[in-house]
């Protein structure tokens, strides 16, 4: 490589996105970048020319194993949306001047679906103004709903970290018992795709039952078959563990988190913030059945529960933000970085790029045939997917009890 | 020993009630003990003469290392309050002839306050009919909140799941920027006493600043100089993370968690259900500062996550079942095993055993000055005192990704 690197975090945290980082840095090293620099908070950070060297963070072996155990961006993170070319030209001379004055050669971008977005902008620009700058965006988000890639980094921690918690919650929720029984709603990530959610599944197993409903955003949520299905468990069974969406909704799509309280709080892509879906769906039962209820969110803890990380996915994490440099290397603009399954028994894969214009803004969804007729449950196919993502530890380095981190100080004001 | 043993688990769950139910087991067995019985569900199961033969279930020493692992109580548990005696005979003669059925020398109880209040009640009755058997409390809660012990097994496995998963939250936190910075609120169990709540600051070290603000429910909470701190706080950093008790109450000994909705569940012993605690704090600092806020409960996955065990505790817990067993083969009666601390660093823990007279519903709290002046932070006694308790790891037994439980089927209708 002859010039610089520059390396940002965009989109929500997860438990890979740092080991993406390490792979990217690591592997610029490796093919000579002189610098790496990694921009703060994503392009909003960069626009206001806020980056650091990273050599001067990363500064031994020790650095990028305790980087790969780090949840959430090291580099701080944005919910960024550029403005279309042709709408707003000036931010793209702004960004591709700072770029310019850095020598930057490579432009990696972490992060998910609207991050792929700002690659294809900045990517087209650069072709239209000819550029020699290189876009590679590497694929980053707990949701899964990337398209084109077999899965996404950060996807298998977060499945570990709920099939894990889920499966403690279920053992917790036998254990006291009521009269009337218990039913606990477990609420997970997850607005349109129900990745996350299903992967609750994997608390099933020779010794645990797992879930007795898992309700995915991709099939429309009934009240009342609900209330149906959990009546009938509690004649069999004395306490009902339960696994939502924040996203499931009503057949005339009104979430379900709605239902109950206003939601007004709108993010700078438009997206709602969803919360309250299991408080809502409790409050519910209880009404209609008297039964005790627990609502449970795994909220922010299970995209940066790196204490219990997927190895396969922390590698392959690495893996990926190194393949994004060698593209970029090898002349690659306008890509992502994908994973491709070549066998789920025994697991292997690889890495692909592909063309971002075909990425950005698409969301990957749970085929419907995954997912029980009745909208209940999820099946073989689903567990024989998820199953190869969650394989292996990495185990915390503990000081003094507690794992430890790579530490970025926060800028003060 | 000549006769039988039985044991019971009581009160909330823990991730190490397991590992005083092994230790109780193991020792039995070592001391001669012909049958080792478990009572399902507690003295409420024992009264409709549920139990289990434990030599039927734990089979193997992978068995029993299986089960210090297995979060929440293996044999099940209840919150059932004896009667008086001198109000209700019957119960006792019930569960005495029972007793006495099954040949048992020697009753152990593993719970909390109210559990040791059981062992009092039950001792108390032998001692005035001359029977034989001898009772024995085994301290567990992750509340800590039990008298006259140094800590209570169970708590040092909570707190480490709290301390590491606020630290987790905390970089999570910092990952985005919104305008008006962010408040993250985690709720922590804990009624009357702060244990809990005050782990939160293990989050802190070198790699990170931990929670800004620790509120236990010892010192009265009031609302406005919470806003204040807010204030200032946000003047100088991005994001302000807050650890409090389910159990803060303002000055007319309101709990804060009331002040946003109404709360009916009560308990058998009169204890209200706390929950909301987060939410109405969170709802408040967003209407009075407009940013956005965030409230995480740690819920049941506090109590119940012995993926992240702390090997004190759980070698701990294993050692007091033992020592319980020991107390009662020596002919003790009416007596809780305690912890007792000869030293900080190196610690150095040890056993007695003590009148459970002087612990049953009596709250141990958090001592005053381990409190800081202003009542929103925790000292540096605390730290030293709760450091130790969470030190080594437990690792899970793992099988396809998911840690492996000792798995007793449950009951079905």
């Amino acid at each position: 490589m002859k010039g610089n690197v520059i390396v940002g975090q965009s989109g929500g945290p997860t438990a890979a996105i740092n080991s993406s980082l390490a792979g990217v840095y690591r592997t610029a090293r490796d093919r000579g970048a002189n610098k790496v620099y990694g921009m703060l908070h994503g392009v909003k950070g960069l626009m206001e020319e806020k980056y650091i060297d990273l050599s001067e963070h990363i500064k031994s072996d020790l650095d990028v194993e305790l980087l790969k155990r780090t949840p959430a961006a090291y580099l701080g993170s944005c919910r960024y949306k550029l403005p279309d070319i042709h709408q707003d030209m000036s931010t793209y001379e702004k960004i591709f001047e700072i770029l310019n004055k850095l020598d930057i050669e490579t432009f990696i971008y972490i992060g998910g679906n609207d991050s792929m977005d700002t690659i294809k902008k900045l990517s087209d620009y650069s072709l239209l103004t000819g550029s020699e700058i290189k876009f590679i965006g590497c694929p980053k988000t707990i949701d899964n709903d990337l398209a084109l890639t077999d899965h996404t980094p950060g996807y298998g921690s977060a499945a570990k970290y709920i099939g894990t918690s889920v499966k403690e919650i279920i053992r917790d929720s036998y254990c006291l018992e009521y009269d009337k029984g218990v039913v606990t709603i477990v609420e997970i990530m997850g607005r349109n795709a129900g990745w996350l959610t299903g992967a609750s599944i994997l608390a099933k197993g020779e010794d645990c039952v797992g879930p007795d409903l898992i309700y995915l955003p991709e099939v429309v949520f009934d009240l009342n078959k609900f209330k149906e299905k959990v009546i009938k468990l509690l004649e069999k069974q004395p306490s009902v563990v339960v696994a939502v969406s924040e996203g499931i909704h009503t057949s005339d799509g009104k979430y379900v988190c709605e239902l109950g309280s206003s939601v007004d709080f709108v993010d700078a892509f438009g997206h709602k913030q969803l919360t309250g879906t299991a408080s809502y769906l409790c409050s519910f039962i209880a009404g209609e059945l008297g039964c005790k209820t627990r609502a449970i969110e795994l909220s922010t803890l299970q995209r940066s529960g790196s204490h219990l990380a997927s190895r396969v996915d922390i590698l392959e994490a690495y893996q990926v933000g190194g393949a994004a440099v060698l593209a970029a290397d090898e002349g690659d603009t306008g890509k992502m970085v994908t994973l491709v399954r070549h066998s789920d028994d025994p697991y292997q894969c690889g890495t692909e790029v592909k063309d971002v214009h075909k990425i950005a803004n698409d969301e990957k969804l749970v085929p419907r045939e995954w997912i029980s007729k009745d909208g209940s449950y999820v099946t073989n196919e689903f567990i024989t997917y998820v199953r190869p993502l969650i394989q292996g530890d990495v185990s915390p380095i503990m000081v003094d009890g507690i794992p430890r981190h790579l530490f970025r100080p926060v800028e003060r004001k």
